[in-house]
């Protein structure tokens, strides 16, 4: 069985198709060089409904030429906010109006995941990426001076490297760790409302349609922002199931969630029900490792730093990976850059890696902080107090540019 | 068997000689009572070491002429201050010099309580009070126009009023609540060493003789200060005790104290060895309750609000107590008094139940944030961290004077 391969110089192998492969082929293509996605399901599509884009992000979105088509089929809130969810109190915001787009160079942007998936597919396409539903890639194998990646449909394909973007249950990390997925015991329920003359009233109640507001209390938390230039309104809840902690098999079931959320105000109470209840997904991540990049094999988003959503950073930590990998694989583009790659993949894995991870731990954190209860509860409200919207303390770390980063690391 | 009973116009009975007691005796004798301390033990005596008087008490022992003996057996120090025990890092400090001294009309003190109590039973005596040790009061009648205390020795006194200051264990709260202390689940180790040339290296490595010092972290507390014009050193260790949670019997033993503390910093595992390892204090405090007076019979101190540690004022609170009783009782003194003391009384409780009952509760959330570990602990540094010396933002609520409590509230 012969692998394919591109006519011309080599090419990268994407492995996985969701938004950070499509973002890490767009922007190798934008570099120079050859891609081609090969991506399991028959289709290329998103699981999940809104998907929040910060600066660190929407930068490099900006940078890959499709902010506008992004923006116009999201939201720009003006504030992020946390309320309590027990008494609905205003905790902290954070405005992410001009002055912030200004501090960050990109805006704050909330959309639909299909609808970026969308944007990114045409973007690819137009780049000259190749992109291959259907291909259940089984196993990569780094010949040294090339990969050859074969899928489960019997094909083969030959590139310069191979990045994997096949997120949390990723196959080819057993390559780099024998690590498996760490259960958060938590659940998330989601949903999507149209938003008509006759709901807007209710919708509202819960959430201003220009902010992203999350509401907070112990073991639990729901999350309300508008989508789609503002004509739907997407919901999340999460919550901690005791089901999971005693053990159970069938845990976070919709009958823990009303049970959970009875104790909160009566704003979110009366949006528990528009969650969509035949779906749900358990929260997983996997402890934090530094090592993604081995000869001509690099992992990237989530199959390298999978992380829990408390931050809002999964979709725009694998999109600053796709900018940096782009970036240092743009020298291996050309009839003599084939050996450059493994130098390459080991500088992006080192200019990502230690962000990464350390928003891997703080998304942690930051969900413990969320639903905490008793004197931690205490603690944070008070600490809380002292936040000004306008304060850029907490997020400097994680929107600023790269290069403020690394200067301050 | 006949009662005995002041020759004049009545005298108050107080049950219980510690130092809520010995101070409501002074207090009241000040304030023209006759009063008749009723002490179980066969001497005034105080069991512990040291102890902070806040100026929300220190202010009560100016009034009632005694303030300058108090400092001149304590010490005064410059500042409080919280610290890591884990890492040894200063988390927050409270300047409580001039300043300090100045806004609250008092200083911060801190004293051996035997020192105290020897300063208040001469007090009492040089102010006429009968002190009576080895009375053990079994009950207190009230008969409506005076009271009865019988003692386990078959006397028996009459007055006007009986006053409860017998402690966590109140015999007499039982006249006021079926309720039982609640335990902690802490336990606390206690010890003085002499400050000498020798040790005074290894003493001021843990915390300066003008400080205050508490090492605060998960399940664990350790507090040093100086004593008796700077000779002595005084210091508690407080953990939480596993053993107890396990619901073993024998629990807070010295075994776990060394396992407890070894996660300590070097400095703070070096102060072990000077604490007394044959008895320890368990920690117990009651449910919060308002209901102290009732016809002529009042609690007082921890009989009738028995707070954890943390915050250092079951005594502040005591003595803040025997004050507005005293102020209260005042109108009671002479031949026509005696009708006025349930109304006084019932005056005592509300101008002090609703405060020691936020002090209650306060303790033990402060205790809660000493002790939280993870994201608290994080919340808690942060929030500490916002915190400056010369800030009242916290102090005010406990330390400032009554009048200006009653005007906010």
């Amino acid at each position: 069985m012969a692998a394919r391969r591109s006519a011309g110089t080599g090419e990268v192998l994407v492995v996985g198709g969701g938004i950070g492969g499509l973002t890490a082929a767009l922007a190798m293509a934008r570099a120079g060089l050859g891609v081609r996605v090969l991506e399991r399901a028959g289709q290329f599509a998103e699981l999940g409904a809104g998907l929040q884009m910060a600066p660190n992000a929407s930068r490099v979105l900006d940078r890959l030429g499709i902010l506008q088509r992004v923006t116009e089929a999201g939201v720009l809130p003006r504030r992020l906010v946390l309320r309590s969810a027990l008494t609905g109190r205003e905790l902290a915001a954070l405005d992410v109006g001009g002055r912030f787009r200004r501090r960050y160079g990109a805006p704050y942007v909330v959309l639909h995941r299909s609808d970026l998936l969308a944007i990114l597919v045409d973007a690819c396409a137009a780049a000259g990426v190749s992109l291959h539903p259907g291909k259940d890639v089984l196993t990569v194998t780094d010949h040294g001076d090339r990969v050859c990646a074969r899928c489960a449909d019997g094909t083969a394909y030959r590139g310069i490297a191979a990045i994997a973007a096949d997120g949390l249950h990723s196959r080819l990390r057993e390559m780099f760790a024998d690590d498996a997925p760490v259960c958060s015991g938590f659940v998330a329920y989601r949903g999507t409302i149209d938003i008509s003359q006759e709901n807007i009233g209710e919708v509202t109640r819960c959430a201003a349609l220009d902010e992203v507001v999350a509401w907070i209390g112990p073991g639990l938390h729901f999350v309300q922002y508008a989508l789609c230039s503002g004509t739907v309104c997407n919901r999340v809840a999460v919550f901690r199931s005791r089901q999971y902690a005693a053990g159970e098999q069938d845990w976070g079931t919709p009958g823990e969630l009303d049970e959970m959320f009875s104790a909160c105000c009566p704003q979110v109470r009366a949006a528990m029900t528009a969650l969509w209840r035949d779906r749900r997904w358990p929260m997983y991540d996997r402890e934090p490792m530094g090592r993604w990049a081995r000869g001509r094999v690099a992992l990237l988003g989530d199959a390298a730093h999978p992380m829990l959503q408390y931050l809002a950073q999964g979709a725009c930590q694998a999109i600053e990976d796709a900018y940096v990998l782009a970036g240092k694989l743009a020298c291996c583009a050309g009839r003599d850059g084939s050996h450059l790659v493994p130098r390459a993949l080991a500088e992006y894995e080192q200019a990502r890696a230690p962000q990464a991870m350390r928003v891997q731990r703080t998304a942690r954190l930051w969900g413990d902080i969320w639903h905490i209860d008793g004197a931690g509860a205490v603690l944070r409200d008070e600490l809380f107090a002292y936040h000004r919207p306008g304060s850029y303390r907490y997020t400097d770390w994680l929107y600023g540019p790269v290069t403020e980063r690394e200067e301050r690391a």
